[in-house]
C-alpha cells in the first residue's frame, strides 16, 4: 500500500504567521500523498470578541451556539482555510480547502442533548465517511486541507474536534493507504515530566499508556489526543506521531521523532 | 456536447434566508451538470461594520484593503459558501465549496496600480483557468459552488467580481460543454423602461445592445453584466440569460424567460 501522511496542526502553528508560513513550506516539500487538518487557533476567539460575542461554557466545555457556529464557519472554513490554500498554491502545492460538508466527505451527527446541550457540535464515525471523493482528489494529486467542520445532512455546519477529524480520516483511509497520522502541537512529544521539555516518551504502546494513566503523570490536554491515537491504531492506522511540527516534518523520511504511538 | 448550466446569484438571493433556501431548492432540482457562483451580499458589509471596519472607496469604486480581503475571505469563502454547501447537501445535491485558489482553478493577476490602487483585486482570463480539475468534479457528479474569490499564486486571496467569474468559467468550459450562463438578479430581465418591471427586453443581440446604449436607456448597473454576457457569447458560450432566479430556474427546460443574450 502507498503511504499517506495525515498531518494535524493547531493553534501554536496557526496563530503565528511566521510559524504557519514555515510549516507550510515544510508541508509542501513532503513528497507523496498527504492531507492537512487544521483547527482554528485564537483568531476565532479574537474575531468573536471584536464581534461582541461571549463564548459560552457549561462545566468548562465550550458550547457552540448559533453565533459561534457562524463564527467558526467564517474563521476556520473561510479565513484560515483559504489563507492556507493560497499559501500552499504559492509553494506549488495544489491544495483544496474543504470542510466535511464539501462533497459530503464527513457527514456527522449533531451531538444528542443529554445533561449538556453542546449546540452545533458534530460526532463522526470512520464508517460513514464518503472517502470516494477524497480518494478522487488524492489520486489526482490534489492535496486536501480540512477545516475542523462537518455537517448534519440537514443543512447545518457542525463544529468537530480537529484531532478527531484527523484520526477518523486516518482510519477510513487506512483501508487504501499505509497511513501515518501526525499530531503537531506545542511540545516535542508526550512528556514523562510536564516540567521537562526533554522528557519526551519515544514510544507509547498500550501497556505504557495504561501505566502513564495510572501514575497520573500525563497533563490533561494530551489524554484525548492519545485516546484518538489509540483508536486510530486499533482500527488500522499504521502509526501515530505526536510532537513538534518542525521536528516531525523535517524528519519525515529519515527517522521518527516525537512520540510514536504503536 | 453536453449541457452545462452556470448560474450566478447575488445579494437579492443571498441576503434573505427564505429566498436563498427557495433558490437552493430550485437549483438542486436542475438535472444534469451545473455550477453555482455567488457574490457576498450585504452580510459582508454588516459583519464589517460590527468589526468596526470602514469600507474605503476611491472615485466611487470600492477598495479591497487588507482588512477587507480578510473580511470577504471569511464571509464569502466561509460563512456564505459553506452554508450554501450544507444546505445543498441536505437537498441531496453533492456540492463542493470553492474559491479560485482551491485546486488552483482560477489564478488571477492582482490589478496593476495606475491612478487607483484597488488593493487585493484580481483580474482573470479564461485562457489561464485550470479547468482540468473543474471537469474532474463535474464529471464525477460533484457540483462546484464558487465564492467570488481568486488568488495571485503568491499566497494572497483576491477579490474578483462574481459576474466576471461566472462568465470566465462559462467561456473556459464552453470548449467542453454547451454552456448556458444565467445571471440572476433583482429584476425580471433587462428593462426597456427602468420604471416598468414588465418592460423586459426578451432578446438582446449586438445590434439591439448598441441601440440601447445609444438611447441611454439602460440603468448603469446592468451595463457591466451585459458586457460580460457579450464577452461570453463572443467567445463560445451558447446563450446568456439575465433575469429573476425563480423564473429562470423553474423554466429551465421548457422555455427561456428573462432576457436572452445572443
Amino acid at each position: 500500500m502507498e503511504k499517506l501522511f495525515i498531518i494535524k496542526i493547531g493553534g501554536n502553528v496557526i496563530d503565528n504567521e511566521e510559524n504557519l508560513s514555515f510549516f507550510l513550506g515544510d508541508f509542501s516539500k513532503i513528497e507523496g500523498k498527504k492531507i492537512l487538518v487544521h483547527g482554528g487557533g485564537k483568531i476565532a476567539t479574537k474575531i468573536g470578541e471584536q464581534l461582541g460575542l461571549q463564548p459560552s461554557y457549561i462545566n468548562g466545555r465550550r458550547i457552540t451556539d448559533d453565533n459561534t457556529i457562524d463564527l467558526v464557519t467564517m474563521v476556520y472554513g473561510g479565513l484560515v482555510n483559504k489563507k492556507i490554500v493560497a499559501q500552499l498554491q504559492a509553494k506549488n502545492c495544489n491544495a483544496i480547502g474543504l470542510t466535511g460538508a464539501d462533497a459530503n466527505i464527513i457527514p456527522a451527527k449533531k451531538r444528542p442533548v443529554k445533561e449538556v446541550n453542546f449546540g452545533w457540535v458534530g460526532d463522526i464515525n470512520s464508517e460513514t465517511l464518503n472517502i470516494k471523493y477524497l480518494e478522487l482528489f488524492i489520486e489526482n494529486s490534489i492535496i486536501p486541507v480540512f477545516a475542523a467542520l462537518t455537517h448534519d445532512s440537514k443543512g447545518h455546519i457542525l463544529n468537530t474536534n480537529a484531532d478527531t477529524i484527523a484520526s477518523t480520516l486516518a482510519v477510513a483511509l487506512s483501508k487504501k493507504y499505509q497511513v501515518r497520522l501526525m499530531y503537531c502541537f506545542e511540545k516535542k512529544g508526550v512528556l514523562e515530566n510536564i516540567e521537562d521539555d526533554n522528557s519526551v516518551i519515544r514510544l507509547i504502546d498500550k501497556e505504557k499508556y495504561r501505566q502513564l494513566l495510572q501514575e497520573n503523570k500525563l497533563f490533561e490536554g494530551i489524554i484525548p489526543k492519545l485516546d484518538n491515537a489509540f483508536d486510530a491504531i486499533n482500527t488500522g492506522v499504521k502509526e501515530v506521531l505526536i510532537g513538534d511540527a518542525k521536528d516531525l516534518l523535517q524528519n519525515i523520511t529519515t527517522e521518527t521523532v516525537g512520540s510514536l504511538i504503536k
